[in-house]
């Protein structure tokens, strides 16, 4: 029989117990999660069920799919209602203040979840979840910085991908290819339903300034209105920034990274921008240590673009994006958030995406994005790549 | 400025109506809804927002994303709550029952808009929404048609893809690319979180019968326990069955369709259980005229493998889906289910996909799958491609 845990048993119980002193200090009795990504950081497997997390106690692992696992508490279930009968089973309280990740779980499930535990008060396990995956064990950090590592990789073998009189598109489905065979799982995850994003995009000349329904910098149109994002079917000529932003997913962990190419020179407002991005990474990345302000960074990322009279352009155009920078993991969007008015905090082992990029119109978009994971010393690269402007030529 | 609506104003007005006619005979006062499928098929597009449906009148289209869209009955929101000021504006009376997507919706947004509406009663849109979308219309059916062309002429090209010693992923990923040359999206809908894929599927040998988080049939290790689904890295050997079942979202209407290739000559076994999959298609077609229950359809297609001495390879053998057809369009997983306790009757404009499958262990997943429009005359085809199992070699 194949083993429930595919994570090494310690960090399973560290993150439970991470967990369990949130619930504690917030007087919650028991946590059920149901979110596949919160499953997929307990676990390290996706699996339809649930994770029943007491306050105090074992955690346990309520399995529908898939058959066949093996492993300590771990309980097959048919249907959600079965978790009560095995808590009663085995003599344990049913909580009277339930958590449940209300931000994600569907309204009607959380109603179904209350009638099994009719005398629960519930509260919302949303923040506890995102605030202990905001901090990465050493574990962790390993898979992205591999995740890191297959990302460059890909990235060193674009140019040879390109050939001229390409769309977009064409180029997009090149560099998807080597990505998959690179060991990129493709679909990477995103929380919630504000963004719709198909491998990640590519995006050249006036389409970089298309507004998207997305929260982006850059949007582009997209090849159909139903995935409105991404490459629009341009065909790339000299002059124009090629701005290649595809997911790093190759570890369960997904690495953010965005790299700038062009077919001949760029115009000086282009490059100018572009080191304007690279300049206020490397800002950024030496005042990011424990204990500063995520809003600090995005307060001083402006200040630099507004020094160099570049605020028009800077996270887009004609629609602008609200953040610079966010935190990356199992899932794309996670905490912390760098925004105007982001609360959030650094922390050792906090894994941060910075994305300051510029839109020019008629030109693309030019700008860098990496990602960094937050030391004592400031926050230092896992997507090492050549950071100029990389000519295809 | 770009037209808001990316479907003709007859074709929102049509769905918009069906819809409102269900609200009153349901005694509810407003719809509003929120799933970007939903909005998809309201609109033609996806964009970040609201859709408010009165039982009676106009709806109006709230946007937040992308700026700079025109058209009728558009209002731009900054937050859900400027919905209120709009609807007092207008001198639209507020709903004293207002549905909404409870099965998708998150708890705590389906919260905040019970503050914006703190007289209304909620009730459930869900089951509303998929009855409605279940019926295409003569515009979707021809997206769903283009869309089954350009499947079927991406599989055409299947044969040409394949080089000896290939592994399922490598196969796979050639398949993709051909997929997205030919226009395929590559992301395509499902509603909710009860599956999660990457393009689709190519499964062959053991791991066929691998069990999945998900009620599929054929499961398949795949590559990481982040994503257990699919491909897993199998060598391709002779003698295996190699079920291709990736996705034909061409058009932002999907179409579904599986077939099977060998390199080399299966065994007997799996001859005969995909002439048997054959053979339920023709039956079910045949039988699935308007009025017909869907669970009939389901039951027959027991009779004919009992009959044919294959239940214990029918829809999966370690682990078992629950059912051998779903509807398809703007997402996979639409109304009606073919599934024994289905309460889906069949009606003219149905789209239903209809994949009677068997794993033989160790050798793969045979069988076929195809997307039928349920006509007077019964369910005819619209992914038209040879159905035999397809050498290789």
């Amino acid at each position: 029989m194949e083993q429930f845990l595919q994570i090494p048993s310690i960090e399973s119980k560290n993150r439970i117990s991470n967990i369990q002193q949130l619930l504690i200090n917030q007087c919650i009795d028991a946590a059920l999660v149901s979110d596949n990504a919160n499953k997929f950081y307990l676990s390290g497997r996706v699996f339809n069920g649930y994770v029943f997390i007491p306050a105090q106690g074992d955690a346990i692992f309520f399995v529908r799919r898939p058959v066949e696992l093996s492993g300590d508490n771990i309980v097959y279930i048919n249907k959600p209602e079965n978790i009560a009968d095995t808590l009663l089973q085995k003599g344990i309280d049913f909580p009277l203040s339930l958590g449940m990740e209300l931000d994600l779980m569907p309204y009607a499930m959380v109603q179904r979840i209350c009638k099994i535990f009719p005398n629960a008060n519930i509260s919302n396990l949303s923040s506890i979840m995102r605030q202990v995956r905001s901090v990465k064990s050493e574990y962790e950090i390993e898979l992205l910085k591999l995740s890191g590592k297959k990302h460059a990789a890909t990235y060193s073998q674009i140019p040879n991908l390109y050939r001229p009189n390409m769309t977009d598109l064409e180029f997009q489905v090149e560099i998807e290819r080597t990505s998959r065979l690179e060991g990129c799982l493709g679909q990477f995850r995103i929380s919630g339903d504000s963004m719709e994003i198909y491998m990640g995009n590519l995006i050249c000349g006036e389409n970089a300034d298309a507004p998207s329904p997305y929260d982006f910098a850059m949007g582009g149109a997209g090849m159909h209105p139903s995935l409105p994002v991404g490459c629009n079917g341009t065909t790339i000529t000299p002059g124009m920034a090629i701005m290649v932003d595809l997911n790093g997913n190759y570890t369960g962990y997904t690495t953010d990274m965005s790299r700038v190419f062009s077919v001949g020179t760029l115009d000086g407002l282009s490059t100018k921008a572009h080191e304007c991005s690279r300049r206020i990474c490397r800002e950024l990345s030496l005042m990011g240590t424990p204990g500063v302000e995520a809003k600090a960074l995005y307060n001083r990322a402006i200040e630099i673009v507004n020094e160099e009279g570049l605020a028009d352009l800077f996270m887009g155009h004609r629609q602008k994006a609200s953040f610079i920078g966010h935190g990356v993991g199992i899932e794309i969007n996670e905490s912390p958030v760098i925004a105007p008015r982001s609360r959030d905090i650094l922390a050792v082992g906090n894994v941060i995406a910075l994305e300051p990029k510029f839109v020019i119109p008629g030109i693309g978009a030019v700008g860098i994005e990496n990602t960094y994971v937050v030391t004592e010393q400031g926050m230092v690269s896992i997507t090492l790549a050549p950071e100029e402007i990389i000519s295809l030529d």
